[in-house]
């Protein structure tokens, strides 16, 4: 197959009520964009949940890793390439370039999914999806940032509280991925933003949540410019944990 | 001028993260696309944004009123139309129709905005903007909704506070219009989403809040189905007023 038809490409412009304070599009916003690109994707090359959903299978976010070296301001356009880099029997990993108006490279971004079906909650094997059809699709192009990594939260301060409410609710029934970026970045006050903006976001989605859930949000500083995060419901069970480096 | 220039036409599709969990596409994200519809609309015309902020002037929304037959579902395609109805000195009425991938309407908007200069945050006079161009776009499309009405909490209840935070700020340095939308619906239990879907919503936009700023909500409910809130900033200041009614 050929190289440039693995690589699906994706145009938006930063709407203005998407980007923050400093005129940057939001870490949120641009997940949700990474995560429709990843739909379009699949979607286009018969993998995506349309297809899945008839055999009730499922894609499942695992971990997204997101690092920049500057963000779309408002009214910019930018554009989204993804790619599979690589096929196990129960995850996927699909890259993400973020590149400017000109088509330069300002982030790029790490997935990691699995399938699962939905009658059994059970994984599905990749290898087999559709006689291994998603295995063509690997390529190689190049993401130059780390994988991401694991998160351990020790001695953390319990930062933020949060009751599950209606806009936190997807299709699923379960709080929004995108919903928890918010609510992460929510723990960190307005200087931070202002003086330093994210450098790398991790997200490693754990566990489930849902309506009516209290979520507690504790934090441990790693370093001058590196937090962990973890969240929890219900005072036990951790849902996501979360690493955010500042500039 | 014909008729057809003036009405703006921009297609969309319901994104699976932008839907709530009944698979309807939210009304915070509904609204996100009417002003940026109202965006594009006065852009292409020639007094949008962009053009605004060479002379320092820029819109402001004061009131929006959405009423909805259906809501178009996950991965749908639906469009916005836009057109202005009306120009005062002070404020301008634009309408909206929500339409079906067929091109049924499905709902309607009304919106009041008023234009003002950034530095001395007074009032411009929309009939003498850039020689009254503004009025050749004047355009009488019915729009068979109510207008905005007054809304006014008497014996209301406290039933919800949410301390300001990162992600609810603009690149204004406001509260985002439609994080208030959000933060409304999120008064209601998700029974009301589940067995009732909101027949109309109205916000009035009455004054500006920020980073940090305490608002409480305060809800009368007016009839079985109807709901007025109004929300204030630090115990005292009204920033703005919501009605919804429910199916």
């Amino acid at each position: 197959m050929a190289e440039d038809n693995k690589i699906g490409t994706y145009e938006f412009v930063a709407e203005p009520f998407h980007v923050d304070f400093t005129g940057r599009l939001t870490m949120g916003v641009l997940g949700n964009h990474l995560l429709n690109c990843a739909g379009f994707h699949a979607d286009e090359r018969g993998f995506g949940i349309a297809t899945l959903n008839e055999n009730h299978y499922t894609w499942v976010l695992s971990r997204l890793a997101i690092e920049l070296d500057d963000m779309p301001r408002a009214y910019q356009k930018f554009s989204v390439q993804t790619w599979v880099e690589n096929v196990y029997r129960l995850f996927t990993d699909r890259n993400f370039a973020i590149l400017d108006a000109e088509g330069n490279p300002i982030g790029y971004a790490r997935s990691v999914w699995a399938m699962i079906s939905m009658e059994t909650r059970k994984p599905a094997d990749l290898l087999t999806l559709h006689g291994g059809g998603i295995t063509g699709y690997v390529c190689d192009k190049e993401c130059p940032i780390d994988r991401p990594g694991r998160i351990k939260v020790g001695e953390g301060e319990t930062v933020g509280e949060h009751q599950v409410r209606y806009s936190d609710i997807d299709l699923n029934g379960h709080v929004n991925s995108i919903k928890y970026i918010e609510h992460i970045l929510d723990l960190f006050p307005m200087e931070m933003f202002r003086e330093r903006s994210v450098r790398r976001f991790e997200m490693a989605y754990v566990a489930e949540s849902y309506y009516g859930d209290r979520l507690t949000f504790c934090r441990e500083q790693k370093s001058g410019n590196e937090y962990d995060i973890e969240v929890k419901k219900n005072g036990t069970e951790v849902v996501v944990r979360s690493k955010v480096i500042f500039n």
